[in-house]
């Protein structure tokens, strides 16, 4: 109905670091405890090599130090982590929506994505929310033109920011005002304002992010 | 008595990847080229880890694409590369002067590198004022106090931003105006006029980068 392409299935490299990432942000491995390759990659069933490039990803997360004897210390999420990701998160979808102006990209298909968001939400499903929610921001980062600067959201994305839940009513609705309002700049071509909503939007969702590790 | 700390070394995947970067850059290493990971460490005289580890970086730079069989085939530069690494740079650069601008930064060491780089400028060292602009943005990412943020920006001048010339009246001339006003910007608070100066600052090395490769 929305005409969406299948979503593709993430290297091995990545999905050892979701694993990695999401037994991180749920505690399950605490911080201080050491991971080897070796041991890492016998559990998990997988060979060293991948392991290897899922603990460098988890180190640019922030969320791994790499030692010395293929071992890695978990650093754990820190208020200073979930900080600096959204900070960085804000400023490239930011500059995506900046991007997304200057392009003056056809904003069909968006409109449609929040016109069935607004569905959804009357219907309370707010799962749908959450991954319609995805496909917008998305859909800014492919229209932004910039390859480079898509690869990088979506690790964020795959990043910490999968930790992020959107399961309350106000919180949805919260964030589609939002989305609609950001597309309104991008359809009147105010980059500055286009920048100034995208970063408040992502601004906000690192401070609901904070609350529930706090 | 600018009081620089000294500079790391980098690791040994950084070295590699500054090496087959130069190569690519200069072209010696023409797009198209299969590099193997065997043959590169031979004739780097490195083991195979860190040249696999070179080889991402380089594939996250857009100058390599990673291929089955330990494989790489060179990219090379083209403008795409170029606007989307300039693009980037100016979105984490901007934010790094927005982030100063709200942490309300000590600027003394700042206002000092400023008044060395006036005067090596009326000197005609310019190669002084190359590394002086370089120790200027790295104060500013640091001052920025997100460390994700400063490792990216710091892998980016390491990426393609490295081989940008500094040599002529005009263009360092130019360069210290715009940083005396960026830094005036951070001085008087003003949030959006950062992002926006920083932004035209490297979109403007953007475009020489590109007239160099043109």
């Amino acid at each position: 109905m929305l005409g969406l392409k299948p979503i593709k299935t993430l290297p091995i490299r990545e999905k050892i670091a979701a694993t990695l990432r999401e037994a991180i942000l749920a505690q399950k491995i605490s911080a201080g405890e050491v991971l080897t390759l070796e041991s890492t990659a016998q559990e998990l069933g997988v060979s060293i090599t991948p392991v290897r490039e899922a603990f460098q990803i988890l180190a640019r997360d922030g969320l791994l130090e790499l030692k010395q004897n293929k071992r890695a210390v978990v650093v754990g999420v820190t208020e200073k982590t979930i900080r600096e990701h959204f900070q960085i998160r804000a400023a490239l979808e930011s500059e995506a929506c900046v991007l997304c102006c200057k392009n003056k990209i056809e904003l069909k298909r968006i409109d449609q994505i929040l016109k069935v968001s607004r569905e959804v939400i009357e219907d309370g499903d707010y799962e749908s929310y959450a991954s319609l929610n995805q496909t917008l921001h998305m859909e800014l980062w492919l229209a932004a033109g910039n390859d480079k600067l898509e690869n990088m959201l979506s690790e964020l994305w795959n990043g910490l920011s999968r930790g992020m839940k959107m399961n309350e009513e106000e919180c949805v609705r919260k964030s589609l005002k939002e989305h609609e309002e950001i597309i309104e700049c991008i359809r009147s071509g105010n980059e500055v304002e286009c920048y100034l909503k995208m970063h408040t939007h992502i601004d906000e969702s690192g401070k609901n992010f904070l609350l529930q590790y706090a």
